[in-house]
């Protein structure tokens, strides 16, 4: 019989200059996958090495969070790219981010998009495959992507595994995209809401959109946030809950 | 019996922005070894991996031309770098290269500093010691560097190897250092005096002073230039006239 | 009675790391006005500053030549900016340049916009009012663009004068646009053609569409290249001719 | 009869990406003078000019905070600069802020060096000399320097008005230079001892230094820090104790 878990994921390994975004040792004794940024939206080689050694320390997993070559605009604008620019630009993260995490007792398991980039691969084919592409040509990781876009497809049929992620703190329009940030009711408005989704996520996979379709996204992980000491305070909460559940939080590793 | 030999390097894949520095193609052609840029002084991923796969269709040795993370001055300013911060820089960008050169039928078979970089190490030791740590962390890699400076012992120390190497077109000072860019016979004046500067290096391994003394250096493998048509050229001559001598140009590899 | 005149515009400053792009000295012996990159898609600040000096000197009028902040992509890159972000860094770009512009004898005398952002803005409106009120920010200064965009109508309503600009090697749709680099035909393919283009629009003010339709842009200035020894001697070429017909060669200004 | 004044100053417009450095509205309300950065070190345009459009609603003076041009290092590392080059480089950094502060209803009045260049004209002539040319090249602004520096005597020299700076939270060795940050006795231990620095900056003008010497620095600014919300709360101590002594915070202007 198998125990109920559930994945929660982070963005760390952010901090740039010396200024960090979020509290990565906070949020390394919670969740069990570390979205470590690469140097191109944000971080840089040393901090992100010292993040990769707590993590490896953590026992947490470690992902690739490629992004935009675009630090100016912490990569959250679509940039439109040469294909093939954006492949290379991928596997150059990966290669280095894993160059640092085997010097800190690691390794990158898995890539997750970041940004303008997981949000363009939703619907942009191009850029979706180039960023399998450049995926592939590091090695055959699991790619960590929103399901029902067309990235799952192309990532499928290029024969990765794919790891359906699911938002703890985001409204879901009833065709499993996100409420734009745009709209009012885009960010889950309390903490109470939030701990519903995470145990609705690892306790059925499926997530109640703002109309109250239910979509079936059988999530394997789960995003949360580290980048205020609020996110982290709230985060506490989700864990104790989850921890009250019985429900174990491990990576999908 | 072994027959006479030299490798000659150059640096390639410095192309940014579509605009190149060097004619990558026409250096290929030439020399065996490639020093390919990072991305960090020069390149971007796109450039470089099409520089690498260029290089591996050619049977050229590929090195990681590891540089200071300064695009804006190409890498040719000294930077007084935390040694933690230039070590993990140093991991990173091998990682970086030896991913993009995988994927393009090469790998990273060797490590040459750029630069700045290059010159610091001759004399500072923490960063010689920052640089080794960085190149270590990713792999034991043999390291090309100027004979003589402090760089080589902690080199040697740490357990690399070492590839002793000369300059094609720069006069040496009579303690092996080179004869700094400000003064005026810094650089060799004649395509003759280049083409007898590198047959005296692969003749005899040795190299003459500007005051005439005989630098025993043993270099393996000299440093050419392709940023000019004029470069190119004269490094024809070069590979010419090696040929008539009968001195194979191969990689140390 | 007035005698044919007509502006010729080049791209100029745009050297980076000391690797130039274009043959500027050449270039402003013939042109009467320079777009001077302001370090965001290329040059840096003492290169830039030379190539003022040099302008100064020619008597050539400076435009500031604004782009996206995308050194990586040449700012060739669409990228979806924040409109507020946008026109304040075209205000932080026409000052740092005027700034230098002024300590080396001349001044920022007009903007055009550079590459995706020139494109962009034919049809993005949101980005058209951002870079027009950049600019009315830092005064009210004319702008190029191609005729018959959205970023004219909304130049015009903020009172802005625009200068209506052809280009000496593209050619055009019907509807006035630019035959897409994407297409086999979007460059004119020989020295005649461009003698022949440059003369039309000194002449009449008109382009003739790759269909034959007649397009009244009266346009004021040409813009030209001086990115390859092949361009530079090609605009000789079109100077010379233009001395021929008794053409001046002369700033909107 | 003029009564006890000072002006406090800080560093403010660093925020980068969307991640901020310090408490710019908190210190806007405290400080007489704004070191803004210029986007070299930290900073991008439009955050810069809001920190701009929220110190000319505050009344609070602009100065430009020119840095190397190194956002990786936030300008904390020497860079070993020519010097025509970074005399370029400040000019364009005044430029710049000076464009955006105008378009928010204020100017830049006096320019402050950051960080490591902030470090070396204390001591390195070229630099010293390269930085005063690249303001003077703008106009004749006051320069806010360590007092007993070698860039003072240059600016003095070259007809610019120096303000005399002292800090509020570090120690001081007895020849007027600050106690390296590699000493544990850097940084004054408790608010006390710095409420008790600033008072005797504005009750005197001279600060003791470690040992019990007496600088008569004369001191006009006083630095101080909000990047923690620790640093803005002492500060808030700080003004309040400065209120109780009479004592006035106001701008050098």
């Amino acid at each position: 019989m198998s125990s109920l878990h559930i994945d929660l994921n982070a963005d760390l390994g952010e901090t740039t200059a010396g200024n960090p975004v979020a509290d990565d040792a906070a949020m390394l004794e919670m969740v069990s996958s570390a979205n470590v940024a690469t140097g191109f939206h944000a971080g840089d080689p040393h901090s992100i090495a010292c993040t990769l050694k707590a993590a490896a320390e953590a026992g947490v997993t470690v992902g690739a969070h490629v992004g935009y070559n675009d630090a100016a605009g912490f990569g959250r604008r679509f940039i439109d790219y040469n294909p093939d620019e954006l492949a290379d630009e991928v596997t150059y993260q990966i290669g280095a981010l894993d160059a640092l995490a085997r010097a800190n007792g690691t390794k990158v398991s898995y890539v997750k998009p970041h940004g303008a980039m997981y949000n363009a691969i939703v619907k942009d084919e191009a850029q979706a495959e180039a960023v399998i592409k450049g995926i592939k040509a590091f090695g055959d990781l699991p790619v960590m992507l929103l399901p029902g876009g067309v990235a799952v497809d192309v990532a499928k049929r290029s024969g990765l595994n794919v790891i359906r992620e699911a938002f703890a703190d985001r409204n879901y329009n009833p065709d499993g995209t996100l409420v734009s940030r745009k709209e009012a009711n885009a960010v889950l408005g309390s903490a109470d809401e939030v701990v519903q989704r995470v145990l609705e996520v690892a306790q059925t996979g499926s997530i109640t959109a703002v109309d109250g379709t239910k979509l079936e996204v059988d999530a394997q992980s789960v995003c949360t946030h580290g980048d205020s000491p609020g996110a982290v305070k709230l985060l506490r909460g989700v864990v104790e809950r989850l921890r009250e559940e019985g429900i174990e939080i491990r990576s999908f590793i």
